[in-house]
Formats: structure tokens, sequence, C-alpha cells
């Protein structure tokens, strides 16, 4: 019997998320995402297809690698324009009962005191389906539009990243007793002000002394997910993170990796989620039929300006069989190994013309329902992950058909469930909580604060 | 013919807004604060009494003046346990079509970069029916939470204001022409680069280089209210605000208020909304019982809990008839004053618990569906006030009760709209946008950039 595989749409507010160009297919919605209508209808197809939860990426600059500047990015609309990820939440949560959302934030520019109270909100307002993305950035435009001449140092903005996260946890956790609310109507007591304490922080970055302002929601802290691949993010996510996005490679590679982060968070569980476009069709014939007709809407300009931004390299000042090395200053620098390594060592920017115009990193997952339920089994199996975060190709139908398609299939074979358990987003992912346990850092502070 | 009287709710994201202890009243819902369905409840009644908007507060710290201690604020939960209010609007504007969201939120410590960006994020998924409430805040609590020492001195923060206004105008209006977005399917052309331009700022509090992340959202700018009664607060509000929120006293002085405002602001127009609390049953006498009913379930030391932090005066240490002089440094010194007055130039504690004990600067309106829509007129007529802000008495039946009963009686009167205006929330209000016009600075920001 294979292991029960988890998913996730990865999603983003804006036009062109992941798969460029797409915007511009006849029956593609993607230029709704500034209406709730569009997000609502997209969380209720994902809970019809028993989707774990809706993964929402952000980005807090714009691409302004490709050419030197953003006009790339713009005219294709390559995650710009982009609304405030947060904001689509509340109006899916109120048309949904068992949907997960995780959020990406980045914690750089977020005032933690803020963010704690926001991210508890939405906890409170799904009734514990909450998840956060942690991020630290990488674009040197989003720290000029903070107002700082440009990005802190990678292992910088790490450091920076385990002390907000000491103070969140010291908001989320430890501020409230377990049993600070009493909602007394006879008495007129809500809150034991005895059980309710200021959470006091003095550190190299953050000062703090506050009582959080939310009581304690259903999961206190979200579920973490953390994305990071270089040695220094594995060891941030092996300190904190519940799941791990791995953006593709090679499957053994891939397997590689899981098995790092799981022996760095041992003994905690950690759930790995790995990127994937799926192209479904009824045969496998239509399915090329679909990919064929999806790539003559796709932008090869927006395809170089998000990956060129991501790896630090102006594709424009390349020609396309000239062997490239390396990138600059801002690239995400394990994004540039993956690359190399996916490409044999050396790549060109035909090989990632045709590698990234509707793919990623890996090809796309391509056939009949039944391919692509043994794809999924297969990596599941193979590189050992739990579960993918699939990515969007054309509005509502991509989805709709791997949901019509797939997710029977995946049924059928005993890899994916056939209702919703109970229970909040982490009793639903791990079969425990709501609240995080030992040895997680967030629970020993609640335990130190509480008992 | 009388004016037509614009109505909002007032209300918070909390159990305890303005007046205390109702949520001990077993009738009273308040305890679901948490809950999305409370919040979608409350948006359908407010438009189903054609309520032109809800208004949101916030504050971002805790009372602790009474007692020296906030175990005062959490007994009776005044304002606290408190959600963020930006988090209630997508999933009530998804359930409404017209009702307006006035979002109170508090630049000082509110990255302008992210803030920009939430607030054309809703003003897109409301599709223009978002407002902003400007504060600055006054709690030494909320500035210990964000990591510093105390407060800035009042007429600091207005400076700092200031400068804050200049940046999300600059994001708002300045960054993205008119004309930027093409959405051009066929030619694969979303924005026009050249029409999209970074907004650059240096100032004394802030530096700024940076594209918006969002293409102009129906109104741009979000409605602009303000609620400063300071010399330096009706300043600001001259400059920026369409909507003042003026908190109570008597009608004499409120009256001259709004005229110095509406002389400060001219060539622009004003709106002036006055805090209101109205008791309404089908007689007069019913009123009364109700508002007997009512005050058994209020809170004297939430009452004094509530007014002692925003008076800097701890009522814990003064006896019922002793005079009360002044306040402390925290307090909003306007409002010290405003109470001086209310009450004859000196006020004691007793004074206070009447008045505020379901009430506050100015007691109840109360009576009959007609005495109401009376006080309502006479208030619009004597005081020259465009609005009301009505706050929670005991949910949702104050509320049902006042769209039930007033809102015909203000119809049948010729004093209130029988259906909304089409258009965002800003040609819902003045009759004409979306967007601010000239001389408003966001405007002139607009058309120094594109003309």
């Amino acid at each position: 019997m294979p292991r029960e595989i988890r998913l996730n749409a990865f999603d983003m507010a804006c036009i062109g998320h992941i798969q460029q160009g797409m915007w511009t297919h006849p029956r593609d919605t993607s230029l709704h995402y500034n209406r709730l209508d569009h997000w609502v209808s997209l969380a209720r197809t994902l809970e019809s297809g028993l989707f774990d939860g809706l993964f929402l990426a952000d980005v807090l600059g714009i691409y302004d690698v490709h050419g030197g500047s953003p006009d790339a990015a713009l005219r294709s609309a390559v995650q710009v324009p982009l609304l405030d990820p947060a904001m689509l939440v509340p109006a899916m949560a109120a048309a949904t009962a068992h949907l997960g959302f995780g959020i990406t934030c980045n914690l750089a520019y977020e005032q933690p005191f803020l963010f704690a109270r926001r991210m508890s909100t939405l906890d409170h307002l799904t009734q514990g389906r909450v998840g956060w993305n942690i991020v630290t950035g990488y674009l040197d435009s989003a720290a000029r539009a903070m107002g700082f001449s440009r990005q802190m140092a990678h292992d910088d903005r790490y450091d920076l990243a385990d002390e907000y996260m000491d103070l969140v946890y010291g908001l989320w956790e430890a501020s409230w007793a377990p049993d600070a609310v009493r909602a007394d109507r006879a008495a007129g007591i809500y809150a034991d002000p005895a059980r309710v304490r200021p959470f006091r922080h003095e550190g190299r970055q953050f000062r703090m002394d506050a009582i959080h302002l939310c009581e304690p929601s259903p999961q206190r802290t979200p579920v973490l997910y953390q994305a990071g691949a270089s040695d220094r993010g594995r060891q941030f996510a092996a300190r904190h993170a519940e799941c791990v996005f791995v953006n593709g490679g090679a499957k053994a590679h891939v397997a590689r990796l899981v098995a790092d982060l799981r022996t760095r968070a041992a003994p905690r569980p950690i759930q790995v989620f790995v990127g994937a476009t799926a192209i479904v069709g009824r045969t496998e014939a239509e399915a090329r039929d679909l990919l064929e007709e999806y790539r003559r809407h796709a932008s090869v300009e927006g395809a170089l300006a998000h990956a060129g931004a991501s790896l630090g390299i102006d594709f424009a000042r390349h020609g396309m069989d000239e062997p490239i090395e390396g990138g600059e200053s801002q690239a995400i620098q394990s994004n540039i190994e993956a690359m190399k390594r996916a490409a044999g060592g050396v790549f060109t920017k035909r090989w990632l013309i045709d590698r990234f115009v509707l793919g990623s990193r890996q090809p796309p997952i391509l056939g009949s329902a039944e391919q692509v339920a043994d794809a999924l089994i297969s990596w599941s199996e193979e590189a050992d992950v739990d579960g993918f975060n699939l990515s969007r190709t054309v509005m509502p139908e991509g989805l709709e058909r791997f949901v019509e398609l797939v997710v029977p299939r995946l049924q059928e074979r005993g890899a994916y469930k056939r209702a919703y358990a109970p229970g909040t987003y982490r009793e639903k992912l791990f079969g425990a909580g709501p609240l995080l346990a030992a040895p997680h850092p967030a629970a020993a502070r609640r335990q130190a604060a509480w008992g």
C-alpha cells in the first residue's frame, strides 16, 4: 500500500506565478486575480478535491535583473502586479471548512508584534487552518522599497530570523496561559489577569515588552513551512519547520535532500513537499496536445525574467548556447547550484528556456490520470516526499482536470484520503496537535511559561 | 427637507468596544468576535439597513492606567483580546455589494511599502469599498510592544504622519499611470513598462525607492478618515481627511468644531461623523426598560479602565466625588478638555461612571423610533454633522432594532437614502470620484506624475 500523498495548490496573488504567459490563453482566468470570487472558487475546487492546503507564495520586490530593468516582468506580468496574500484567506476560509492556507510572509520587514497579531487573527478566523511559510527575502529591489540600500547578507538574514522566531513564539505561546480565558458571563470575568503575562525580549535586533493582543488561537503558532535549501537554510528548517518545501530537481537529488532534512530535524517529524507541474489528459495523447497548446501561450521573456531574478543572471546578455557560469550578488545561491546540477554541470539559455517554459527545474509531469498518479506515487516512494505543491497552469481547468481525473486514481491506489481528517491544519497533517509539541522550540517556550 | 444622514456602525474586532460589559448580557453575541460568521452576519444586517459603512476601530496596546496594570482591561475584556481589523474585511466584502469599510490603522508602526500594498489589495478585493482611519497612536504600552521606551511626542507624531502620507500617496497615485495596464492577451503585454515608475523619497523619517506592487485599485487612495481633535490634529485633517470622526460632546461644541474643520479644509468638502449610542424601543417606555436592562450588565470597572487610559487618569486612586484635575503624559489631551467641558468645568469619578456606563461623552440617544430619528435629524441640522458612528450595544439586537425601526422613519422623513448610490465608497459618499480630486494632495501627486 503506498503512503498517503499530501497535496497543496501552489499559487500566488498575481497573474503570472510560475508558468509565465498562461494568462494569455483564452480559457485562463488569472486576470481575475484581484477578485474575491476568483479565489473563493479556487478554494471550493481545492476542497472538493480534498487538497490539504493552498500554498500562497509572495515576494516583496520586482524582478529587475533581466535587461537590467523591471520592464520584462511588467510586460509579462511576472509576479507583478501582486496583492497581499493574507487578505485572500478570510474570504476563502468563509467558503470552506477544511482547506489549510500556507501564507508566505517575509519576516525581514514585518513588525513582529503586528505580524504576530495578524497570524493569530487568521488562525482564529479560520478556526486553526493557517500555516506560515517563513522567508527572509533575497531581492535588492525589496530592500530599496523598505528604505535600505541592499539586502542583508544571506546568513545574517537567518540569524535575524532565529531571533524573530523567538519573539513570535513568545507572543503566541507564552503570553496567555491555556486557562487564561474564562468567559464567565455571570462573574463578569473574561480573562484571568493572573494568567496573562507580558513577553519581554532584549536581543541583538529586537526589543519587546508586550502582552499579545490575541487570546490563544486554535493552533497558537501556525503550521510552519520553510523552503531554505542552503546549509544555513536547512539548519533553520531543522529547528523551526514542520513542513519543508523543496523546489524540484532530480529524484535522486531530492531524496538526498529529504534524508538530510529528516536527519537534521530528528526526532521531530517533518513533512516534505516538492514542487511539481502536472498536465493531465484523458489519454497521454490528449495531455501532449494540451502541453503543446499551453506552450503556444508561454512567455519566453517572462520565464527568463523570473529565472533570471532568482539566479541573479541577466539572460538578455547571453547567447542561446553560451555556457552560463554563475549569478550575481542577490541570487538564491542554492538555485544556481540546482540549475547546474539539473543541466549536467553547465547550463545555457536554450536549455533554460526549454525547461522553464511550462516546467521548472524538472519537466512537467505529463500524461493520462493513471500515468500522473504513477509518477506522483513513484516520487513519493523514491524521493521520500510527503506531498506536492502543484503549480498553476491554465486556471481553472488545470486544477479541475486534476481533481476530476487524478484524485480518484490516487484514491483507488490507496495513496490519497477519501475524507478530511478532523481538527486543525496541524492535526490534519500530523495526526497530533493542535499545538506544537516538544521538542519544538515553540512548545518549549509554552511549557517554560505555563508548565 | 432634511439633509441625507450617513450611517456607520462603529465597531472593533474585540469583545468590549465602547459599551463595556455588554458581553455578559445573555442575548449578546460579542463572544463570537473571533468567528467569521459573526462578522458576515453583521455586514449583511448593515447592508440590509443601507448603512454607508462599518467603521472598525483599533488600538495597538493594552489599557494599563487603571490601578497601574492591565488587570481591569483583561478582566472586563476592554478592547483586549483584539484581532487585526483588516482581516475581517475580505469575508464581509464577499457577502455584500455596497457596504463600505473604514479600517483604523496606526501608521506609526506599519512599514509604509507593505501597508500601501495591504490597502491596495483591500481596495481591489472590495472593488473600491475601503476607507482608512488614519491614527498615530497614544499608548506607551504600544510603543513598548514595538521596542521603544515610550510614545513620540504628540506633534512629532503628526509630522511623521505627514511624511508617511506623502509616501503612500506616491505609491498609490504616482507609480502606475492610468493607462499602464493593457492586459492585451493577443500581444502578450500586461503592463506598459513606460507607464510604470518607481516612486522615490528621501525624507526625515523615511527613504523609499520602489514601484508599487499593485496596479491602480478602483479608488487608488482609500477614503481617508481622521479623528484628531487637537489643533495639530485638525490641521492634519484639513490637509488629508475626507471624513472626520468627532467623538461626541455637546451639540453646540460639536457645531463649533465642525465649522472650524470645514473652514480649515475649504474648498475641499469634508464629511463629519459624530459618535453616538442609540437605544430604540417600539415605545419610549420600552427603550427605557431596555436601557435599564442593559445597564445591569454594564461594567463599571471596564468603563473606568477604558476612560482612564484615554484620559491618562488612574480612577482607582480617586474618590467618587473628588474633583479630577487632569491626566498624565500618554493621554489624548483633547479628551480631557472634552471631559471637563462636558461636566461643566470639573468632573468626578461618579459623574464619569454615570455618563460612561452605557454612554460616552454624551448620553445615549434613547426613545421610540420617532424620537431617535428626531434626535439624529436635529443633530444633523444643529451641529451640521453629515452622519453618525453608531456604537455597539447588545449584539445583534441593538443594530437589528435600529435597522427595523429607525431606518424606515428616517426614510419617511426624507433624511435617509432608499437605495445605495452606484460606484465606489468615495462615489457613494461624495457623488464624485472614484479618485481623489484637486486640491487634495493625493490628486496633486497623481497629476504631477501623469498629468
